[in-house]
């Protein structure tokens, strides 16, 4: 409905309408080269084909689609961006083979399904931004039989990580605002004859909220994982339904941490492979990686601290699970959900994140 | 309707939700001293009197009120926020005093009319948020004959500044920026085979509104402002019409330099007073200012550079015009427009503002 959109402008595209904001994605070289060579290497999923690129931004994948011999590329972007993207279209020579239309993904016409559809949707975490929805849909009303979705699968990581510095800045801050709202509270109470005593609890779950429990985009370094990352959901992209796209269901981990160590949380990230389809494989099979050994891409990696370290031993074990569900006053954002457990003592902790 | 409501929900009141971000209000002493002393110095317009907290926040305002006698406080607020106010009210043992609606100012439903309003409207710039338009609508609707709106007068300000340093820093900004395209651009074309010049005009303009068109927020000192500030909008809250809020019209100024220096732009600011109204006028004025003078307060000045500063001597005169108009995709925000013309010499310069 209306209001949802309006609230969903707001909030979500109108970042995407500004180049600065498109020029961090198309610095990002892991993100490009990916994309770049899996379709320069894949050729013949492009040549003399249709294509439809789902949320083009600036137009880069239709422009390699094109050069890549595709007969036509429908390019479909919701904000203003679609008219830099017709430009930038325009002055590399390829109006005749590339369409922008500006329109949502949701709300477009096209003349003639498609042959393969090229997409960035990825978010933080893989799911936040809640995009695959569109391309799912624009998937099952504009694919042939047969047709490729590009990327073509998703995998989603969960690994516990220490990184004790960072944890500890974070409750360092945490502990700093609490310190002020004391401070504040005396204030309040000698110059304006007012106790926000009602106020402490509140206030105190809201900094744990905003410094806690909410995950923090980080670069980390492969040094910082511990143990074995464990996959948390693997999507089919050419298959999956919107079902599977909105959520990740709970799922058990078992980390076997292998040396002395002091965990300080957890951490998710993605990957994903241009495979083409069964019936139009990729001969070159690419991978884009988010993951800590890549080095730095935008989408970082999300982490998730405890409160509280875990100092192990050879062999302790991260019992546990982690799923992830859309916020409710917000479907394009995401809770994890975290129970986790040091070997077989005591009782499970059970946190909820925001992933903001 | 539904949806300029939901995005007002996201653009706008969703901060105010955020005790966070009403303890910056609250711990700004200059506001916060000026309403406490305004209202305790002037017990007389509130002992006995039905008053209204229009966008009561924490419900300090209402509080104070009580302590100075109120029969009864009606303290009005749109975000979740208003839960909180009412434990403030309780644990303050005004709950039999004070009643707090959690609506908008706008659907606000009382059993009577109020002697008196009190609210904290101002934004940056004082029309910024636009949220004395709820309050004006609250005092046609809800005030008493001879009842006082207390702030009851504004005041804003424009002047003339030198500060290099920082005019500089924001122009550094700016060509960092462009150089950063300029390699970006090489990188596109040599990499991945994309010409991105028909970007280069639309990414500049981009980053020239960013960095040079658009208001900072700044703590200027009194050292900074040079010549005369020209007053460019005063208000009678008691009587101005929704139409007297909507916007600054082109107001003249001529402000003559009185030394030789160095112009970097202009600044803008205001003040409030709390005079009560004719039939019921406060004995003790108070004034917030906002302006350099006074030290720190949340609002600061805006400062509007100039992107080519100018060298003055004693005596060089700047003409000019200003005005401030709501901008077209948010109504709560504001452009502001300047002409400007040193001596008689030359073009006037026309440039807008985006306050943001
Ligand atoms: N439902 C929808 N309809 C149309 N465009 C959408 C959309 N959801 C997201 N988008 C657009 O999809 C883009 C995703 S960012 C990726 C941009 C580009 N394909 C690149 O790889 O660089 C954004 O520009 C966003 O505005
Ligand atoms: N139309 C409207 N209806 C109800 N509340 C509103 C409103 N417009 C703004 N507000 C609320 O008004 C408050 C302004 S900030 C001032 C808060 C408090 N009076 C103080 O002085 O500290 C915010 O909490 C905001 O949510």
């Amino acid at each position: 409905n209306a209001a949802d959109k309006a609230a969903d402008y707001a909030n979500y595209f109108c970042s995407y309408s500004y180049l600065y904001h498109q020029k961090q994605m198309l610095m990002d070289h892991v993100r490009m080269r990916a994309y770049h060579s899996a379709i320069m290497n894949n050729k013949h999923l492009f040549a003399g084909k249709t294509v439809l690129d789902c949320g083009t931004g600036s137009g880069v994948l239709s422009i390699w689609a094109a050069q890549a011999g595709a007969a036509k590329v429908y390019a479909c972007e919701f904000t203003d961006m679609a008219i830099h993207a017709r430009n930038l279209v325009e002055k590399n020579g390829l109006s005749d083979v590339i369409e922008v239309i500006q329109s949502s993904v949701e709300d477009l016409q096209l003349p003639c399904k498609v042959d393969i559809i090229v997409s960035e949707w990825m978010g933080y975490l893989l799911l936040r931004e809640s995009m695959l929805d569109s391309v799912i849909r624009a998937r099952n009303k504009w694919m042939k039989p047969g047709g490729s979705m590009f990327p073509s699968h998703a995998t989603m990581y969960f690994s516990a990580i220490s990184f004790e510095d960072d944890r500890e800045g974070k409750i360092n801050d945490y502990q700093h605002s609490m310190a002020e709202w004391s401070k504040f509270s005396g204030e309040m109470k000698n110059f304006y004859n007012i106790d926000v005593s009602a106020l402490d609890g509140p206030f105190k779950k809201e900094q744990a909220d905003y410094y806690i429990y909410s995950s923090l985009w980080t670069e980390l370094r492969i040094e910082h994982v511990v143990g074995q990352p464990v996959i948390i959901k693997k999507m089919d992209l050419n298959t999956c339904s919107l079902a599977d796209a909105e959520c990740v269901n709970e799922v058990p981990f078992d980390i076997t941490i292998p040396f002395p160590v002091t965990v300080s949380g957890y951490a998710g990230w993605f990957t994903v492979d241009f495979n083409g389809s069964v019936e139009n494989p990729a001969t070159k099979r690419v991978i884009l990686s988010t993951g800590p050994e890549m080095g730095y891409t935008h989408w970082g990696q999300q982490v998730f601290y405890l409160h509280d370290a875990v100092d192990c031993s050879t062999d302790t074990k991260l019992h546990g699970t982690v799923s992830m569900t859309r916020q409710e006053k917000n479907k394009r954002l995401y809770n994890l959900n975290l129970t986790h457990q040091v070997d077989e003592e005591g009782e499970p902790l059970k946190v909820t994140y925001e992933i903001p």
